[in-house]
């Protein structure tokens, strides 16, 4: 059996099955949900809109045994920026998606009233089963319910109260190993497109799932190896490595050194109490506690920088605290208690929310006066808001650009109206010529110039150095690649380094595929993928202007570097 | 003594007399506040920054004696639209500053702090005074204060609680001949470009002002005869002609019975019911209560559309309740009850408002169920929620497109941002190329299609025919000119059908320019300003495909023509 598509028609609650069209069988993930939103939704339609569609694919590895390659990427027009908009996410659903030879997941048109469906999909079809009993409800205590009702080895995907306000900050939600609501596609506000339709969760059943078809079995075993190798040579992925150990916020610490971690909204790089929820400590704590770390975010990871960070005593699980999660819920709202930081996270979580979104939502809503900075007690009320829909819920649902509207705040922190990451593009300027230019809005995933800048991997450039729009070009082309296979873009730090991972990336890519890619075709693939978002982003209004950081990153000083953001715009121009 | 400009820099509270420069000698209104805005302001500044300026400047013939010309141009970046904006008044500020030969009073950089200033303006020169308090305070009283501390002879104009909060809806506030503050330069949020300069005021004494300097009073008193004679003669502009005798609301019937006059949020463009709220109602009952029909809005004026609304016996008088008023805060929110729309009208007064992007907001705020359509009572204490700048107040502040997105309401009626003034584009469709593709963002008066599309001014178009880029266009630019004159708009119902009065207007121009203008420099007057607009709004990131109508306008049927908004994308992009 071939690989197919979903089609999911909300308008009339009609979902069958199509033959994967002969120009798609090559894609995956971004590359996948980037020229179907490309080539079916209109760029100028209301993202809330009928004529918007979501888009779910798997990578082209994944569900197969290649190492750390369990990803989902979820596409669409993004209510938050107006751009197309791709966001992917670590799940074993994914894997499970993958499994049933389903190419993509297609949800379409719009549900008149006021009724929520679940799609429960299996291996021959689809159903929808009305979801209103779990309107207005907590993720977590949904998805305890759904994995009882629908069995703890389907896959979970949902959205939830911050969805149901149609926030532009509302995350599309996968399950985890332990069936915790903690892995997201967050960015971006997809889970308000995915709620406008009528949509609240996908429940996929992969029993009698063929699993993926694997074109040159000995090729594809040849390049997992390879990718194996690499993986668990390489510092910073290795068992024992950085990541591994410390999880991603071994950043905390790195960055705050460096004089890049934004403090209570961007107004300076440096704290010295950002030690008190490093990942070192944050590592310490879970051991004392009991909780999970290392813990993979997907069945068959090597890396396994993920968690399960706990309260005292081990109770009340929350998932994974990301570096950016600890950084925009903690030191960007001037929060130094992994406590408060823990429970802010549990309440994304639970509401459906990007955690960065969030994060950076707060601050501004500090600066603006709703609370004090490291208010993190205020914070959670805060969250509190959003749940009970209050007006106040409903500004900040609506994430970090809005709430500084409505604030009257001007110093807000958005690239086509997406809130930065954990990086102060003035102290390390790299990332910032990312979040400028990257067709998804301020995003560090796109093109992670803190490798080189910040880590010594793949180079080591002065991150204080303007001239990176290079850099950042040829990341963002490889990243595209890399989000269009499956593989966590982690696998980056030792492929980047370790030319014969990159070598089994490729063969296990070719053996999937049946395909004769070389290590030179992964920029032009990636360059394929980006070239079709700019145009997308341009039928949609966008501009080289809106390729630009905001004017008091130009202007106001960060200390401790006193820099300022002096990337030039022909510079900033010249990426694409 | 030649023109002047005054330059008043809020960063270190100095202002100054400077010389016109030679190339502002021929421009006035809408053409001296765009060119400087082009030239001094970013164009992709943070409106609300220090880079952004807010410009003030009297038409070419305003303070002479010719008649209604005492319109008053604001222009900057907006923080509603991002666009440039201009928006106008009427009212004797705009003649004063004329008389002291000054041509544009530009306001530049920002108060660091949280004082704010009164700016006093006399002949000789210009003083600050710390307004701290008039913080917070209702403009009616704070205006009766004014006049009381600084003489009933001065001009004023200031902004009020909603700039406070830099609200994208927050006008700049003239004085009306009665000293209340009815007259607004109101669109596109240039309050809050005043106030986050820290000036809440401008208080003119034109004590020992020269007059406007006349070149050619021969020619002058000429043109001025057959404009007079024009406006005296036309049906529209006539005394006891329909403006005179029932103000602008006479075009509720008329619109209403043409199916497009927007019902609850653009949900129906006709109801029975508006015929309550029609301007023959209304001047009926300002006869019956003692209020004022017709009036001036600045000494000078002929065609004395304006009016002094009050409660019954005479009391609390409001100001003018113009068509567009008495539409948004009225049928558009479900409301047919004057008094009610009267109070709504004084709370965007006091608050400092414009009542388009009011009432707007308010049906999208009922849409959106925060209260029903219909409910005026409601409607008054979401006002209040301003007023307290509560976390609603602040909402309803920001317009109706952030309304509508914090609310989750997903038909808007906004173009770049700003909300859609009293006839529906689908009923009537050249209105509708306007809002679509004016510089300004939706704006009636950019090019009033209305004229030839309902009126039969200046020529008798079908309203349904799609066909209307060139009308529009042409609209566009003798609108542009007319808004450098200083002449009100309205001159032009009768301009446009009377040869000799537009004769005049030109000759008007001439006897105070020493110029030598015909009737066909004036296309190529009004193109040159709205090709300077255009330029800025490309330089600000602006295309063609940020000049469309919402989705909802292409596909909803209106009742009761069920008609769409049926104009090409490639018509409408032929306009400019």
């Amino acid at each position: 059996m071939p690989k197919r598509i979903l089609r999911v028609n909300m308008s009339n609650l009609e979902a069958k099955f199509e033959d994967l069209p002969e120009e798609y069988k090559t894609l995956g993930g971004r590359g996948m949900t980037s020229t179907i939103v490309a080539k079916e939704v209109p760029a100028t339609c209301d993202p809330l809109g009928p004529h918007n569609k979501l888009v779910l694919a798997p990578g082209i590895v994944t569900g197969t045994a290649a190492p750390s390659s369990g990803r989902i990427s979820v596409g669409g027009k993004s209510p938050l920026t107006g751009t197309i908009k791709e966001a992917n996410s670590g799940t074993p659903f994914s894997q499970m998606v993958a499994r049933m030879r389903i190419g993509a997941i297609i949800i379409e048109g719009k549900h008149e009233g006021d009724d929520y469906y679940l799609l429960k999909v299996t291996n021959d079809g689809a159903e929808f089963i009305n979801a209103n009993k779990w309107f207005g409800k907590g993720l977590y205590g949904v998805y305890k319910d759904l994995y009882k009702q629908f069995g703890d080895k389907v896959g979970i995907c949902g959205v939830g109260i911050a969805a149901e306000l149609l926030g532009g900050n509302s995350g599309v939600c996968f399950g985890d190993p332990e069936g915790l609501p903690s892995r997201y596609a967050g960015r971006g506000g997809l889970g308000a497109v995915m709620a406008s339709k009528g949509l609240k969760f996908i429940v996929v059943d992969e029993t009698g799932a063929l699993g993926v078809e694997i074109a040159n079995q000995e090729i594809f075993k040849q390049g997992i190896k390879k990718l194996r190798d690499a993986l668990t040579t390489h510092d910073v992925t290795k068992p024992g490595g950085a990541l591994n150990t410390y999880g991603t916020a071994v950043l905390v610490n790195i960055i705050n050194e460096a004089g890049g971690l934004p403090q209570r909204n961007f107004s300076s790089g440096q704290d010295s109490r950002s030690e008190k929820v490093s990942g070192e400590a944050k590592a310490a704590e879970i051991e004392k506690r009991g909780g999970q770390r290392p813990h993979f975010c997907n069945p068959g990871c090597i890396i396994q920088c993920s968690e399960v960070w706990v309260k005292p005593g081990g109770k009340d699980p929350v998932g994974v605290l990301e570096y950016e999660s600890v950084w925009a819920l903690g030191p960007n709202s001037g929060i130094y208690d992994l406590d408060e930081i823990g429970e802010l996270n549990r309440a994304c979580n639970d509401l459906g929310m990007d955690t960065i979104e969030t994060g950076d939502t707060i601050a501004v809503a500090m600066e603006g006066g709703l609370i004090n900075f490291g208010d993190g007690k205020g914070a959670l009320k805060l969250m509190e808001e959003i749940r009970k829909k209050t007006p106040t819920g409903k500004i900040l649902a609506n994430g970090t650009e809005i709430t500084g509207k409505v604030l009257g705040v001007t110093r807000i922190p958005t690239v086509k109206g997406q809130s930065l990451p954990a990086y102060d593009p003035r102290a390390i300027k790299g990332i910032g010529v990312t979040y400028a230019t990257t067709p998804m809005g301020a995003d560090h995933t796109a093109g992670y110039a803190i490798a080189p800048e910040i880590l010594g991997v793949g180079g080591q450039l002065d991150p204080r150095d303007p001239n990176k729009a290079e850099v950042s070009r040829n990341l963002q082309l490889a990243t595209a690649a890399v989000d269009a296979t499956g593989y966590c873009l982690f696998i980056a730090f030792a492929v980047l380094d370790i030319p014969e991972g990159l070598e089994g990336v490729v063969e296990s890519l070719n053996g999937v595929l049946g395909a004769n890619l070389t290590v030179d075709d992964v920029a032009p693939i990636g360059k394929s993928i980006i070239d079709t978002e700019l145009d997308f982003n341009k039928r949609a209004g966008f501009t080289n202007i809106h390729d630009r950081l905001p004017e008091f990153f130009l202007e106001e000083k960060l200390p401790p570097t006193d820099e300022v953001f002096n990337v030039t715009d022909e510079d900033l121009d010249s990426v694409f």
